[in-house]
C-alpha cells in the first residue's frame, strides 16, 4: 500500500466541514477563519536515517525541517506566520540543540515565520514541524488548476539535492567544489516564498517538487484532470549536472527527491511577464513542457534507461 | 536542563508578533486571526514506549493521541475544530492502522473536531497530534489568572492512570475489575471539553493535569505568582484507589501523570454556581484546597513519605 493510498483509505474523513476549503492531498489544508482570510496548514516530520543521513549537521536539520514546510506554502501561494514543533530527542546534547535552535531560527527569520509553541519529548531522533501561513480569499494556488495548453514552469535547477545524497552515501564521485554544492541543495534547501506569492492570481496550478519532477507532476496532472509532455533540453541542470552524462543528471533531475522547487502551470501569454519576473528575481524559472488534453499521461522527448530505481519510462 | 528550561533557553523567541497573544509555556498558543475570534494551536508527540507500553492496543493510541491534544484545548476553553497528524510508522500494518484510525475518529467524532492533513512516513513508532481551535476573543482560561482567596478545583478522580501503568508495569497488584478500570483510565483518558468551555468567565485559571497535580499546580502558581494550600481529604480518589494505602493513593494522586483533568482556581462566591454544575453534568469537581499569597509556596495539611520517587514534601 502506497502512503496515498493509505492517507485515502484510512485519514479521509468526510464530510469535510463548510469552512475547510482543502483538506488531505494537496500541499496544505486551507481554512476559512476570517471573512476575508483564509489560513494555510501543513506538517512534514523528518526522521532520522530517513530523510537525513545520520551525521547530518544539527544546524542543517534544524533548517531544512523548517525549510520543508515553509516549501509547502510557497506552493500554495500563502504568507508564513506561525509555526509549532514536536522534538523527539534520543538525548539532552546542548551543543546540538544550540545549532539546530540556531539553524531553525535563522530560516524563520528570513521567512517572518514565528515559533508560538511546541511539545519535547525523548525518543527517536524525529522533528515534526508545522507551519502556518494565511492568504487572501480563494487566492491560494492549487494542484487542480491546469489547462489544457498552459506551459509547465519549474524554479531554480533540478536534481542537485539527489546528487548531493548520492555523494554522500557515495553512489557517485563528484570534483570537490561540485559534491559541496550539491550537498549543500541537499541540506539547504531555498523554499520560493517569494515565488509563490507572486505566482497569485497567475499561475493556474502550483505544487512544490519534493518527491522528483515525475511522481509530482504525475499528482498535478492526476489532480487536474490533464496531461503533460516535457522536452528534455529545457529540464534546467545545474553547472554540476551539465558535467555528469546527460541520462544520468536527467535521471537525479526527473526522480530524485528534495529539490523543493516550484512547479507551476499558466497560460501561454503570461511567459513574457515570467520570464521577466526571472530577471528582476534572479532565480530561474524555465519552461519544461506543455500541459495536454490526455489525462494524467506524462511524456517526453527522451527516452530514459538504467535509473538507479529501474524506472524506464513514462506513461 | 529540565524540559521547561530547554524551551525557555532555545525556543522561546521575542519579540512576539502582536497577533500572537499567548505563544509558548501556557497549555497552547492564542493568535488573533480575526476581530472577534482566537486560533487556539497545541501539539503533543507520543513516542512508543515512552508515552505508551509497547503493547498497547492501536486504538487506544490512536484515542490517547488525540485525547490528550484536546485537554489542552478543553484547559483554554477552545471549542475543538481541526487536527494534523504526523504519524511514523515502522512498517505498513493494515491492521493496525484501521484500529489506530478508529480510535482516532472515534473521539475526534465525539469531540467535533476535523482532520484536515499531515504526514506519513516511516521509522520507530510515533505520533505527533496537532489540534487548532477557536475561542471568543480574550476568553480563554490561562494558567496565569489565579488571585488569592480563589478556591482550587479539581474534575474526576486523581491518580487512576499512574496506578493503571503501575498495575501494566507490575509495580502493584489490584483486584481484576479495579486494574481493568486503571487501565482504561490510562488508555482511554476524558478531555473535559465541555467543562472548559464553561468556565470561560467563570474560572480565574485553569490547566490540565498531565504530569501530575504537585508538578502541574506549581506551574500555575509561578505562572500566577501566588502559593497554595491543599487539603489531603478532598483529593478526589476513586473506588479503586480508596481501597489502596491512603499514602500510596495519595503519591499516585499527587504526582502520577496522566490523568488530563482539569485543575482550575474560582472565586468563593462561584461555589455553589460550580457543585449545582457538577450535579448537571455528573462530572465531579472537587475543592481540594486555596490559593495563598505566598508565591509558588505549595502546602499540604499531610507529609508524604515512601513515595516510588523519593518526593516526600512539598516546597
Amino acid at each position: 500500500m502506497h502512503e496515498f493510498d493509505l492517507i485515502q483509505h484510512y485519514f479521509t474523513w468526510t464530510p469535510t466541514p463548510a469552512e475547510v476549503r482543502v483538506s488531505v492531498g494537496d500541499d496544505a489544508a486551507i481554512v476559512q477563519v476570517a471573512p476575508d482570510e483564509e489560513l494555510i496548514i501543513s506538517v512534514d516530520t523528518l526522521v532520522n536515517g530517513v530523510h537525513f543521513p545520520l551525521d547530518t549537521p544539527a544546524h542543517a536539520i534544524g533548517y531544512k525541517a523548517l525549510a520543508v514546510n515553509l516549501s509547502d506554502l510557497a506552493a500554495i501561494g500563502a504568507k508564513p506566520r506561525w509555526l509549532t514543533q514536536a522534538l523527539t530527542l534520543p538525548k539532552l546534547d546542548q551543543d546540538w540543540l544550540a545549532d539546530f535552535a540556531h539553524g531553525l531560527k535563522e530560516l524563520a527569520h528570513q521567512a517572518g515565520i514565528f515559533l508560538i509553541g511546541g511539545d519535547t519529548t525523548r525518543g527517536p531522533l524525529s522533528i515534526t514541524i508545522q507551519v502556518m501561513g494565511t492568504t487572501p480569499k480563494q487566492q491560494a494556488l492549487l494542484r487542480s488548476g491546469a489547462q489544457v495548453g498552459d506551459l509547465i514552469f519549474v524554479s531554480g535547477y533540478l536534481g542537485d539535492a539527489a546528487t548531493g545524497l548520492a555523494v554522500i552515501q557515495e553512489r557517485l564521485s563528484l570534483p570537490t567544489e561540485d559534491a559541496n554544492y550539491c550537498r549543500e541543495r541537499l541540506n539547504y534547501p531555498s523554499p520560493r516564498l517569494e515565488l509563490g506569492v507572486w505566482l497569485r492570481g497567475r499561475a493556474n496550478s502550483c505544487m512544490d517538487i519534493s518527491d522528483g519532477l515525475v511522481a509530482d507532476l504525475k499528482h498535478l496532472l492526476t489532480s487536474s484532470q490533464v496531461g503533460a509532455k516535457l522536452y528534455h533540453q529545457s529540464i534546467p541542470l545545474s553547472p554540476a549536472l551539465q558535467k555528469l552524462d546527460l541520462s544520468v543528471a536527467l535521471g537525479f533531475a526527473l526522480t530524485g527527491g528534495d529539490d523543493y522547487e516550484l512547479l507551476f502551470t499558466a497560460p501561454k501569454k503570461l511567459l513574457a511577464e515570467i520570464e521577466n519576473y526571472q530577471l528582476v528575481s534572479q532565480l530561474s524559472l524555465k519552461c519544461i513542457g506543455e500541459i495536454t488534453s490526455k489525462t494524467s499521461e506524462l511524456s517526453m522527448d527522451y527516452e530514459l534507461v538504467n535509473l538507479p530505481d529501474g524506472y524506464n519510462h513514462f506513461q
